[in-house]
């Protein structure tokens, strides 16, 4: 399997369905939060087990969160590609009660790979802006 | 040149260094802001000198803007990269007078391109949130 196809089948298994068990399959031993804005693990870097639990924690306020992927493309140690996310907003997140309300998100995402092409880590932008903005007029 | 080395030079001469005479080097005739949330002119296409009037409005309020390439990728029909951003912020900004403080983002663009390597388009994303709360912050 490719970087980009191996790549296209843990966001579907972990991020989009939620597989916990899915991870030690992609990740390599150490993953790295290089840089994710509002990320409450950014700059830590997590083995298997510990992004499992920041797997299940992130998913909670949006148990039916989806990745579009737009666009993937690869250079020589990694793969940046182009997102879209929808979610209902079903559990509380900080500050925001849940409201069984749709949120959209768009970002991108530079993943790094070892040899055995595993994940360890990211780079990664979404447009929290925009999130916040859904938030606040859901809350009415 | 090669696609990424073209992209890093529109990068350095036309938004770097303000020169909307360098626009017609780099760019189709017809370029579209496919999703640039925050953009004035996100979905609209443009001409090269529709381009270059987007580029003298939006370095107005950050004249010393930089971008820093952090990384490039190809595919097929693309080339996307990841950066930061750092400005002065010496013009006023939509309810931001200017404070002389250096405001920093970082984001990713994906960047078309035409048969001839000229730039068609971008779909970009930037942390909105990260650049409004230093705004904010600034303005005291």
């Amino acid at each position: 399997m490719d970087r980009k196809t191996r790549l296209a089948a843990f966001i579907e298994a972990v991020w989009n369905l939620g597989d916990a068990a899915a991870v030690p399959t992609y990740l390599a031993s150490a993953y790295t939060i290089h840089h994710d804005p509002g990320d409450p693990w950014e700059g830590r870097t997590l083995d298997p087990a510990g992004f499992g639990e920041r797997l299940i924690q992130s998913r909670a306020p949006f148990p039916d969160q989806r990745f579009n992927v737009l666009r993937m493309a690869q250079d020589d140690d990694a793969v940046i590609m182009t997102w879209t996310w929808e979610a209902t907003h079903l559990g509380d997140f900080p500050g925001f009660p849940a409201t069984g309300k749709v949120i959209r998100m768009s970002g991108a995402t530079a993943y790094g790979f070892d040899d055995q092409d595993r994940l360890t880590g990211h780079w990664q932008i979404a447009d929290r802006l925009g999130v916040f903005q859904q938030l606040q007029a859901n809350r009415g």
